[in-house]
């Protein structure tokens, strides 16, 4: 184990116990100069982002476009953090509280985690956004960003740390790894003694890497084969509208719909419309048979497809029996992300309801809506696909645990 | 990866599904009809029970008593499938619910985990007790128990399975793995695709064995180095009273206290008293250098005292300059399971209370509270000495998760 690494958990762990006793005032304070820095620090984070464009010339477009900052970029990471320092703090929240047998007052109450790692590809606005989550949540951060934003990632925490330092406070609340090699990456997952929760974000091979070799405890995010039922007791625009949106509003995101499956007994009447307008989005359509039949322009879906997550413009199509049919391929090929089905019959929307095991189950609304703005969290860190500790969108409770205090006056135990 | 093991990952998961959909009076009913089984059977598990009583001759006699089933045990194992049945389901409670701007009913709603996997010690009552709680919060269960115990834990599995059978569920509800080999054990700390969370139960080294081999979720349970920490304000008797029952009344489970720590202050007064009570229930004695002045009969304490589990009747006792050397020697040396302040000013316990970072902090009241019984629970899997999911003692609650259910009325998202 990397003997530097060690020291950066010592630090971050130390750092978090600080962080732990201060009060929402100041975290709030801290995160609205983190945001006025950030904007007058506009020039020297642009510079050390245009060597990292540099550096990335022989890079796609899409890549080059996530990694470069702008003026308006920054002042949107600034907005960000003020939004953050405006969210109600979880930290001291008493989830619940009662007298035990033997009158124990006990209190069940929200503290921070300690140390969050992250791993994640060239964004360097994930240095920031997750910063302020983390930040105001009390726990400390190590960030290991993809290798080609380290410039910019290091200037956007030099501006952070700089803020801390001036408050008086542990600057290793935040902390980048320089050291941005698969080894060093491998020893973050297993440094169990210092990290408490170790979230990556990317894509699914990123994430996928980070569970199949972490030993320290893992949230598993963003992973999203959305399914939409169509039952025959749907509406037919209802349908129509809720899938285009799902589909076609931003098909990069995890919380777009990736597979359609429909009834038997209105697939003729309803999948013609249905296609057309996925096509007029410029949406390519792949099938099983019974779908090709009815609309011949749909392409022949492999098995692969079924459990592809396209982030695309392509929606796959499958024509099903009944509805244990659809709980039954969705339960099979989902990622657990989440499920609509849409249907006017109370029986039918129920039974999806209950058998559905996703992170999130929709009567007659659009995919797109699994998000923590749109829950209502005001904040969001990513969206959970397991099942231990979060599931579905993650706001700053998410990044909190909890500790048991008991006073009592002298009990002993019986 | 083991083909066997592979299926019987499938199967779990095939049984959880439909174990999710089973409602509470069914649960309860097939609870009581194992009860009652189990002791119709008794002659059949004693003699399994002997099977491996007899295997088991070079054993010490400690382990040998846990290994032995008696009539007497397979009816406090049935008694306590009957109290699982009389608690109540978590199963369908709603968290919280809501609607959110576009007027999406939204419900945070409980439901089973899914398959838990559970790797234990040559102690055939978790087959049973394990089961009681997973099966009444809705989840399939994977068991590897200790080789020693396979004849009893099948004996056991056999008649659990059975009533499953009669009564037309899934049998595969409750598996055991009989191939008790490391090699299977390692697999089913890598079967992420069917193993929603592994909880090992048994002594530290099988516990750290797992969380650094698992890849699957795991729940960390039962390490307990806890300490009190008597102040300069305490209360003679009461502390005297705390601190015996905390490490006397049973020492070998993991809420007995094995650290005393005590501000300079009291430790000339109190410290003589404190050790006699000790000493006078039997409990050897180890200190550092300033202790040892004050009690000479104190041994010496070595560095390696302070973070050890002792289980037995030993204590290690330290004398503290002031109580915020006592928060960094706890927060340094302890497993974050349970530690006590024992005192009368107001402000001491409330910074003991914040700055502890343990699943259970207390004022004035024994370790041994930490339990799940004690606490309402009216049941207990263990107790969680990491922060994620679940922390301090875990009853039926702890073995669910959350989906969200979300209700429109055909939203799309601007």
């Amino acid at each position: 184990m990397n003997e530097k690494l060690i020291q950066i958990g010592k630090n971050a762990k130390q750092a978090a116990y600080k962080l732990s006793l201060l009060d929402t005032i100041t975290k709030n304070q801290i995160l609205n100069q983190f945001a006025e820095k950030l904007v007058a620090n506009t020039d020297q984070i642009l510079a050390a982002n245009q060597k990292d464009i540099d550096n990335a010339s022989d890079m796609p477009a899409k890549f080059t476009d996530r990694l470069k900052l702008t003026d308006q970029r920054i002042k949107d990471m600034a907005a960000g953090l003020q939004q953050v320092a405006a969210l109600q703090d979880p930290i001291g929240n008493i989830d619940k509280g009662w007298q035990n047998d033997a009158g124990l007052l006990i209190e069940k109450k929200r503290v921070p985690l300690g140390v969050i790692a992250m791993i994640f590809e060239a964004r360097p606005n994930v240095t920031v956004d997750a910063t302020a989550l983390t930040f105001k949540s009390g726990n400390a951060v190590i960030l290991r960003g993809g290798k080609e934003a380290l410039n910019s990632n290091l200037a956007l925490a030099a501006v952070l740390r700089a803020v801390l330092k001036d408050n008086g406070l542990d600057e290793n609340a935040i902390q980048i790894l320089h050291d941005t090699s698969h080894e060093t990456a491998n020893d973050l997952m297993h440094l169990n003694k210092y990290v408490d929760v170790l979230i990556p974000r990317g894509g699914a091979g990123l994430i996928q890497a980070v569970v199949k070799n972490a030993t320290v405890p893992v949230i598993e995010t963003g992973a999203g084969n959305c399914h939409i039922y169509v039952d025959q007791f749907a509406e037919e625009q209802m349908a129509i509208n809720i899938i285009v949106n799902a589909k076609v509003q931003r098909p990069s995101v995890c919380n777009a719909a990736e597979k359609l499956l429909i009834h038997r007994d209105v697939a003729k009447k309803m999948l013609p419309a249905i296609a057309k307008a996925l096509q007029d989005h410029g949406v390519q359509l792949r099938g099983d048979d019974r779908s090709r039949e009815i609309v011949p322009s749909i392409k022949p879906a492999s098995d692969e497809d079924w459990s592809t997550e396209y982030n695309d413009l392509i929606m796959a199509i499958k024509v099903v029996d009944n509805e244990q049919a659809a709980i039954d391929h969705i339960n099979n090929y989902s990622t657990g992300h989440s499920e609509v089905i849409i249907s006017n019959n109370y029986q039918n929307g129920q039974e999806f309801l209950n058998k559905i095991d996703s992170a999130c189950v929709y009567v007659n609304a659009s995919t797109r809506f699994t998000d923590g703005f749109e829950f209502g969290f005001g904040a969001e860190i990513g969206i959970s696909t397991q099942k231990l500790h979060a599931r579905g969108p993650m706001g700053l409770n998410e990044l909190t645990t909890t500790k048991y205090v008991i006073r009592g006056n002298g009990q002993t135990r019986k």
